[in-house]
């Protein structure tokens, strides 16, 4: 059983080889072949790579993207189109607009997907030609991504997948001294948009004692995050990332004013790989990164295809009835039934009102921004830019597309 | 045949009477009969339709909602719940707040949407157990309010009406030198948050005319209304409204620098009155009001509900399968086909995506609303304020919803 | 403006023309051109046709399929594939298995549809790549072909029609001393398994009234028909073919102990064609072929595409929200409105749960049936067949299709 | 915890206990109270279930339903409303008609039902008003009641139980020596009216195996069951009771020549009534009563209701998306995944459209026959009964309706 690992060169290869590692007393893995454009980064990971796997798999480079995943049965795809430098102008660009430049929900999201599309485009094409393997997919915008491989290029065997269900998963199960496996929770939305309208520890329904935590941390740190108020009136716990749509403003002082993330993260990064020439366990600065949990969902996820046990895993894939009140072609991030290689989605029930609204929102306007792409076409970019609850007036709209275009020219062509 | 007029009172009423006098030639109308609040401003206007109908059938005036209703094969809804004092609220409050307080898609449609309900709840409830009568209605915001009768009093027959759509038909039948039964359009939203996509006059495809059309009327006047990039993109005609959505920094500069429209609305009131108390004709002045071809939306939808020639109207009404990605019970405004009593929806194909994120979101918003009022919740008003695309942010949420339920604490009280 | 008839040596061809005549006030028509595969019947019936047209248009004929389509606007179908022969064949053989071989609801019209689809599909295949004509088809089974054409050809401009409706309406407006156009209804269903729900002359209700004619019809006929209770007890009226599937075992030994319908087709087809040699009027002969008003259904039809009126007609096209209760995608004989090359279903509400047990069931079995033509697949025939519900038990199934195949052997092969 | 059975003088009691005694090491069972209208069997039965528990819970009686449900978590229905005697009527009196009078899909299904209803609704309500506790219904005709008490009673917690699929599911674990838990089917229909798509045992895709192994045993019992093309033709396992559908001719002569099965069950119970009064074991000749694992599938469905495994079991419930290409709110026989008192339906594509023929149809009928019942009509009931595709004729379907009515006046009145 191979593994095909795309985007190897990055610094989150060896705390995915770890969750690797630590399946593969249940799972069958024989080999762990790793791709990427960056064969000097990519080196310097895999060196360390075979150091933390001691022969218990082997580990294989590969020169092209076809010859990797041509034996492979899962290809993860963890590669960041454009680098740190396209994620630099995702976020510096649009500030210039007084806009949000957000990598995913945000305007960089926009020209992240942009860059993302030709690639995932051949590389999807490829997969279906060769091996027709399952890909999991952690290259971001994760879900708009999906939405495009599994509604536009229909390929079926392709699973988004975040950190960000997982952490939330492990910060309830803390709080109520359980294991992972003991919560289950009524979760919806796009990645990145999320709701959690009801949670369960071991059966219970603790979605009030989770309210409470919620605000009892909120009166303690003032003027961070959602006011108490807020989910007294809303109750819905709401991804982090909806922040950046319900305190507009704020968010964008604070984003302002701080360095970029995508700076941040190549100070990071420079350092990590410094360690990874070396080490031979996993450095303490990894966690500054983010992506915390990135190895156990990906992980968790193969070993529950692998196997026939029948377990819950939240992640991005079409809708199917799971919200009765949405359609069944959205592709959602929802809690699923997987076992040996199959993906059921759950019966939810309705969703709130209040989540739809932005879930309808920025799903229409990711459909705009695929049929742009699809058309190469620079004025339905516009339109799908116009649609974005935090993109730009009227005023505006057409500067930062011409900007956004020519800073990404070389990943993508509209005319 | 009597028709009830809700709203006698109101400067319109004469020029809806016009229309009622042009239609009776095609339908017997015995009575027309007048209800308002307002008994003395209902005193000045209905002299004056009696001076104008001429015993071509009879005017009355009744002292009860009842009374009125009882026996009449139409209602009219045109009374506005707090009247102008109302209005002035709506979008004098949030501005204060950096909001635009139009008074149907802007924040200003939320206490006035939250204000009529009661009314329209005890109204409806009325004519359900009594005339069953077909109820139009123009009280704003006239979506939102079909929405609630619709979808939540569940009473059928009730069709929402606005002035928009068959201004543009007259528009267009003006440019093309057409009648405006030669103007078919393809057409769908919500209540001043409307989409057309396509034109056609006299079978003919125009769509593009109307375009270049929109496009040089926009050169001609700089720095106002849309750009002409803007069509070339979207490829859509949009709602004048819609520029409150995509020119929204735009338009609060213009709406904050101006005197409030409600204001204006008072004076051009005070001059009407008085010259109905003795006119004979409608006076000029009336244009500015607004509202205009208003009397003939209502007057030829009565003529088509009576007769079995079958005419299509734009009205706001249930989808039931118009446009086919939206669900069916959504209400919104859409071309239908009216004969003998019934009214049809017409299948259009599917709905644009740049559309139906402003449809849905709004749509969301509206229900949100409706369920806060249904609850009498004020936690449930703010989820409602926070999912409205103009709406605020959970920063100055909380204030605007107190200053708003106490401007409307006459009206309805949430707890 | 040119229209082709494909099927020119049809009996029926003369009546048509008669409506082309008709509606060529209204109209302008400059050419219509004939196609047939049996060049000798064609002749006969084109020269009648050139003594009844008397240069109001050019009649042309065509030596291919391709050539009759290729500037035509609107082509009409009326082709029997298989000729009367083919028929006989549908008729007679379920009879040996003591099944109803009725040539469109019964197992005949499986063997029709079977012989009818390779046609069809080269045809509107070549339709689809010349003029992306309109075509309405009258080839039978015209519905079970119209589903074939909408959903899995994906050919939009094909519009099935019938002489049952119209019929229908002809036989109310004659009761209740109105025309056509007073005539309106809730009718839906497929194509010779269609339902009417209500009945409106002038806007007026008659349901109950029609509901007494028909009992009272049926009281003074005994033992034909259905009881008088049936209609007491469904409240729907059925389109006649339902006797098939309410009263098989009576129906199976009426057409058991009569000559095949086909057989006299066949002498009365002969008498008209020598009366056509000579004739310059429509013979009343015509009259005893069946298939009255066919062309008024026709020609009214490419009248009201062609002009900007908006008239309805009811005809077979996608469901696309008119019964609510049945998916978008199921191919229905409904009202539609028809204005200037447009055809837009009407919402109708909720079906009857009765009738939708009969729809479900043949739909069903259409796509099955699709299916294994498509897949040129015995097994999937077999399939279908036992899906019928008039269709063969498992014991006898197999060799009914087998003597089925061979009949039909030189019309489709399946393996 | 308390668990009421209602119908306790049941033969099936002694085996239902058994389950229970089984699962209690892993869940706590307090109390079972019991409660029939015969208490002189349920008197024999308690008794002999008393020796069975031997204190592991508490075994009551109760005098009344509300006192047997009033404190109950979970109420399981088992009673056979109307007895035996009931059955035989429903199994005869279709006889004299040529039709089949079998007790769930065939015409006895629908004189079952009408007797069911209106105990159904009392006892519904009852638990409503109550205990509000889980019902699991093995009443018959139990997928149609379940369709009542879903979607016209509108009571979520119902679930319906039958033992084909786990019959199924141990049948297939046998022929592949797996465990029950290592199945998983795409399993869809109605209750005795079901199609499995497809066999998992282990993960491994076993379907094809599956029908192999069907083929060679039929290909040994020549003349019994369907013939081997048949599995080559359909790709689908049917449920048993399709024969009914698709060899009818065949099984009603069966059934015709034999002793009705109402009258065997007397026989047989009458033994076993003998033996409980001093058995201490379950007597053997309990399994000629039919309904073997009966106990197995209500005993692990109140485990996994109670626990926080998550397992996958086959019930009736709303499908709520489970199969795309039918409505959400039909009553399906589908797994679900079940946990800590939810019941969650799984995506599992699109059903087969051979299949969905005989849902709908039959569903529709279901319907009609609720819509009678609640309505006490006479006529609708001739309606559902016309609409059943294993009914009656127009010929004869008053007749039989009136001696359905006459025989079971005891239980239902209609109009």
């Amino acid at each position: 059983m191979r593994i095909a690992v795309i985007g190897g060169g990055s610094s989150y290869t060896p705390e995915l080889v770890k969750g690797l590692l630590d399946i593969s007393e249940d799972v069958r893995i024989d080999e762990v072949i790793f791709y990427d454009i960056d064969e000097e980064k990519q080196k310097i990971v895999v060196d360390f790579v075979k150091r933390l796997v001691k022969d218990r798999f082997k580990v294989l480079i590969s020169d092209t993207f076809e010859s990797a995943v041509v034996d492979a049965k899962y290809v993860i795809f963890q590669f960041r189109p454009g680098g740190l430098k396209g994620r630099e102008n995702d976020e510096g660009i649009p500030l210039k607009y007084g806009l949000i430049g957000q990598e995913t929900t945000g305007v960089g999201g926009f020209s992240a997907a942009l860059r993302a599309f030709p690639i995932i485009e051949e590389y999807v094409d490829t997969v279906r030609k060769t091996s027709n393997a399952t890909i999991i997919n952690f290259t971001n915008p994760s879900g708009h991504i999906t939405e495009f491989v599994r509604n536009y290029l229909e390929y079926e065997k392709f699973i988004g997948l975040c950190n960000v269900p997982i952490n939330f998963i492990r910060e309830i199960a803390e709080i109520f001294s359980a294991e992972l496996e003991d919560v289950f929770l009524k979760y919806y939305g796009l990645n990145h948009l999320s709701f959690i309208e009801k949670v369960f520890v071991k059966g219970e329904d603790v979605t009030e004692k989770v309210f409470e935590n919620l605000k009892l941390r909120l009166s303690n740190i003032p003027d961070e995050d959602f006011p108490a108020w807020f989910y007294d009136s809303v109750r819905i716990i709401v991804n982090p990332y909806l922040r950046y749509y319900l305190m507009e403003k704020k968010m964008f002082k604070k984003i302002s004013s701080h360095e970029l993330r995508a700076r941040e993260v190549m100070k990071i990064e420079k350092e990590l790989f410094e360690k990874y020439r070396t080490a031979t366990e996993i450095p303490e600065e990894l966690t500054k990164r983010g992506g915390s949990m990135y190895s156990t969902a990906a992980a968790h996820l193969i070993r529950d295809l692998e196997t026939d046990e029948g377990k819950i895993h939240i992640v991005n894939t079409r809708n199917n009835g799971s919200i009765e009140n949405l359609p069944d072609d959205y592709v959602l991030e929802i809690p699923c039934y997987v076992r040996s290689g199959r993906v059921h989605t759950l019966s939810q029930g309705k969703g709130d009102h209040f989540a739809l609204s932005f879930i309808h929102a920025v799903k229409m306007y990711e459909r705009l921004t695929i049929e742009a792409y699809l058309k190469r076409s620079k004025k339905l970019a516009l339109k799908a830019l116009l649609s974005h609850p935090l993109g730009p007036d009227v005023e505006g709209a057409k500067d930062l597309l011409e900007e956004i275009l020519k800073a990404n020219s070389e990943h993508v062509k509209l005319e």
